[in-house]
């Protein structure tokens, strides 16, 4: 069975200090309902991804509060987590839910509300996607994780501290075009290179920010969407693979496994290769994390991620565009939202709404990360 | 398609100082593999319930912790979280990943780990799963919430003090007999009702206790089944259901609507009446839940939970047996493993090796709830 995207809402990310994290659900819920041109009743359940309502917000059980504030009750409605990469699992589990014949309409969501606590907090917070006992209780923070890998990638392949700071200043410049980012700042490789150092090599401009945002896809069983749309964007491959959670446990370090595992599935449901992929978004976190990732996903050679950046094939009108949202770095990190939003902006690319960062592309993807690498999902899209 | 349960594993339930959370996992996933004869490598996918290992134990992304300590990378591992009824969810997204055709064998399991922490931050924990904004910051803590429920109860259909006890009679009664139970201690009517006084009316021995544990579930499509087992047991029916978060917000406080939405659809699906039903574990993490639950799942009429208690009707031997595992009351209630759980104690008895707790059915259902009755779970096993 063929599931298909026939609505997509999102909110602005950024600093939502106005809002409560439900009503930035809703807000998000209601744009996709109105997109898809459908009614809350016609939404048979819920599968929100978010990272950790707990400790952000101090609620956990938030699919019945969700459920609740969208006027959604007694729909089932589910909470899905994996660190950063909770929002794609939520797609994914909505996929599942329609391939199994238990629902034809569902919502696959994801929310954070990260700024509703100390920044210090928020750090410990985010540090629970990694090893408790092994890493984070040691003092080690994600900064600190993607450092290591940065710098064995730097020795393993000769990338260099240039290419790094060009992933994120094409993000930034890509980010100019979206009006759902939260950074609309263009920046240079030079303010990358001497802004403040987190953790060396990687610096503040090498990482994404604190969000607040959520992101909502309304996906449909073909028949029924059919009823709803002429022009639905069709999952056709969806992966996801599982590795250590903790960085020393890994057979390799510069390589994302999870990556490359999770997009073997889903290349293979999707029978498409790398080449076939005519745009992207991918998990870059930070800097390094896009280069992993693209090497990972095969759009290039492992180890050929730096100077793949460098030499433009991954801007809007290079080989293969990645992150024309502005990815992680510049649109914004809300963890548990994050994947439903890249979901969101092929859905917008392939549709051809896209304005100024609009690609030509038939066949988009999305991956999405949890921790240093634990856990990755891939979902390939196509018109 | 059939999904069929293959093996059954779980911990003792009480309090595990020399055990790490993702250890309880690992012991009752041993024992579900040894219990289905088959290996590790069999395994496609984990789905595992979890209420709040972010608080309990500081760690979220607990799917990529349980997989690798597990040693099961690279399959994909996800974490559902519907506070207490985490459990039950990740059982059904284990059909759901079966029914789609993602995966063959899978294991559901739940695990927490709740005894870690200071027993004030774990009340505060378990409040996250109502309301923070409308309940838990103004104080409101889940024996309030249920004592609320329990007067309204005694007040609309006069529900009396006994009957509330009489629930947790029996279930320590049952407990005895069950080697996985947390506490082997018969009480008294009596004692209940003379025990310390935690929120009026209910009293010590009508609460359920803070457990560590963890349970699994080998789960497998109806042709792989065969390959490995001539007694599997189907999962038949599987329905959830989402209410209001908030007790206030309810149209009735009396009548809990996702128990009586959720058993609609599983009997549905199963193509079942409460009739049919030989065998059952409910949500008693009050005594009033047993009564709220055996009403809602249509096994006596509503408000006559008390006098079908008391009549000795959800007794081993009685017209319809409840909780022979000793329930969340006395076999313990380690909130993320409880759903899971509950699903081992109806496959024991449906296989016949319940022991002296052994009752006679074809048919059994589990019923898990999320916080005051905002998420409800039910599930139909057949042999």
């Amino acid at each position: 069975m063929k599931v298909a995207a026939i609505g997509v809402g999102l909110t602005k990310f950024g600093e939502h200090w106005e809002n409560s994290f439900s009503q930035l659900f809703v807000d998000a819920g209601a744009m996709a309902l109105k997109d898809a041109g459908i009614d809350g009743k016609d939404i048979e359940a819920i599968f929100v991804g978010n990272m950790s309502g707990g400790r952000f917000v101090d609620q956990e059980h938030i699919s019945s509060l969700i459920a609740d504030n969208c006027g959604l009750t007694p729909i089932p409605s589910t909470r899905i987590e994996a660190a950063c990469a909770s929002g794609g699992l939520a797609l994914r589990q909505g996929v599942m839910a329609i391939e199994s014949g238990f629902h034809d309409i569902v919502v696959a969501g994801g929310v954070e509300k990260m700024t509703d606590i100390l920044t210090e907090r928020t750090t410990q917070t985010l540090a629970t996607a990694a090893n408790q006992e092994w890493e984070a209780f040691l003092g080690m923070t994600f900064p600190g994780l993607y450092a290591m890998i940065a710098r064995r990638h730097m020795h393993e392949f000769g990338t260099t501290r240039e290419q790094l700071a060009m992933v994120s200043v094409k993000n930034h410049e890509n980010a100019m075009n979206n009006p759902y980012a939260q950074y609309h700042v263009k920046i240079t490789a030079e303010e990358v290179m001497n802004s403040t150092i987190v953790a060396d090599p990687l610096r503040l401009l090498d990482c994404s920010p604190i969000t607040d945002g959520a992101a909502c896809i309304i996906l449909a069983s073909e028949k029924k969407a059919k009823e709803f749309t002429d022009s639905p964007i069709y999952i056709t491959g969806s992966g996801q693979a599982s590795s250590s959670i903790s960085l020393h446990d890994r057979e390799r370090i510069a390589v994302t496994d999870a990556t490359v595992n999770a997009s073997r599935e889903a290349y293979r449901r999707a029978d498409k290769t790398p080449g076939d992929i005519g745009v992207a978004e991918v998990h870059d976190a930070f800097t390094i994390g896009e280069i992993l990732a693209i090497e990972g996903l095969g759009f290039c050679d492992i180890g050929k991620g730096g100077i793949t950046t460098e030499n433009g094939e991954t801007k809007i009108g290079g080989r293969i565009p990645v992150n024309t949202s502005g990815g992680l770095k510049a649109k914004g990190h809300p963890v548990g939202a994050t994947g439903v939003a890249q979901a969101a902006e092929i859905i917008f690319q392939l549709r051809g709404e896209a304005g100024k960062r609009q690609v030509d592309a038939d066949v988009g993807l999305t991956h999405n990360i949890g921790g240093s690498g634990g856990t990755a999902v891939v979902h390939i899209l196509e018109k």
